[in-house]
């Protein structure tokens, strides 16, 4: 897969792109990470990439030109599959299932404002998906896009190996994960529960399906709506429900 | 205010604390910004900071003597106004609420986890606030981290300057922003709509809000549930309704 990342921050990827997973998924040349500066596509005599908003207002507007110029100087001839990601509050909310589409695509480029406004014909004419992260205001496209990455990177084949991560089970069951624990058995008088200790695998399976429904209660309860419920796990939700309106 | 990143990764940070926003207030001193890596408390012969979980599974847990260790080592004796954050997916959903109660902490401590899950005594003895950016699977906290510091550091008094986003917009109005516009006037056939070439304020601004609302409710309806609406929003909403009624 080619990433290529149009910024006016290239070096804001360095750390990113150079440790870690995707550090090592560009070495394996499973995916080939790139960053493009979109101002040496500026034409113009002052490299300006922005200007001022059509109809008035505060901020600035990122120019068609240079976007168009640098996404068509990426793509070569023939090219299909490719996707051309705009990060941006107004975009579809990312979530797993956006990652694993992501992920069969053999080209994606992301685009990054940073303070300013996109021109809408770059939105309606150029890119074909826009995304968003999260409702929360952020300086710039690039970190939601170095998100957006990370999550599609390590779903190639080849990139994750036998580094499972425990954090997936978080999403995969639908339900939150069960609290984990790793020696000391205790810790500044902190103990283990007794169960995790007893080898008696029936009742640790029961004990973490139990806690992971706990906690689903407690923080998420709108991911039960998804899900098709076991009559074991209706079960244990009842019976939670019973505790705490007698408490 | 003191920002320190607990990581197994601090690399990975370095072109984010460095360039824009981050790298400039870094520089001004209105942000302190480090990265430790907890590896250096791990107080044992291997360096090991993780171990198997107790009553078995896949993946391993990160221990927590080297978090509390490292942690600790962060506090200065009669400190307050701390927030030891956890990233992790079963933690609460981040906003802008929670970004603007961080920016009123003097010192916030980040711990990110990466493939491992945390023992659970981290997050019951150690941590003050657990939080997860969105439902989608990453390789460890250091990115979400990186999201949450971006989100904070620029509420910083000092940080953004006159430099206003209208990104800013898309949440401020709890209504997605407008399209906008800027030179030139006709790119490609592709032509800015007339009234914002107008100069008609009234008429501007009537469709700058009709198009917000458009958009929201095409992408993000459910946005309109938190709104409080104005008589016109609302004229506005059933003018649209109807159109795609009879559509």
């Amino acid at each position: 897969m080619k990433i290529d990342v149009l910024t006016l921050f290239p070096n804001m990827f360095s750390g990113v792109f150079n440790e870690s997973i995707l550090g090592k998924a560009n070495d394996k040349g499973i995916v080939n990470l790139n960053t493009i500066n979109f101002r040496d596509f500026a034409n113009n005599k002052h490299n300006t990439v922005d200007d001022y908003p059509y109809g008035g207002g505060a901020g600035m507007v990122l120019k068609p030109e240079p976007i168009f110029s640098a996404v068509e100087n990426l793509i070569t001839e023939g090219e299909t599959n490719t996707k051309i990601v705009l990060m941006c509050p107004q975009g579809k909310k990312f979530d797993q299932k956006k990652a694993e589409e992501l992920s069969k695509a053999q080209h994606l480029i992301f685009i990054c404002g940073h303070y300013e406004g996109y021109d809408e014909r770059i939105r309606e004419h150029l890119v074909t998906d826009e995304i968003s992260i999260g409702d929360y205001i952020l300086t710039g496209g690039e970190i939601p896009a170095m998100v957006v990455i990370d999550s599609v990177v390590r779903l190639l084949p080849g990139v994750l190996g036998n580094e499972t991560s425990v954090v997936s089970d978080s999403f995969s069951s639908g339900l939150l994960e069960y609290p984990q624990y790793t020696r000391p058995a205790s810790f500044r008088g902190l103990d283990v529960p007794d169960v995790l200790l007893s080898g008696h695998h029936k009742n640790i399976d029961e004990w973490r399906l139990k806690e992971s429904i706990r906690r689903t209660l407690e923080r998420r309860p709108e991911l039960f709506e998804k899900m098709k419920l076991s009559k074991e796990q209706l079960k244990y939700i009842n019976e939670l429900k019973d505790q705490s309106t007698k408490e």
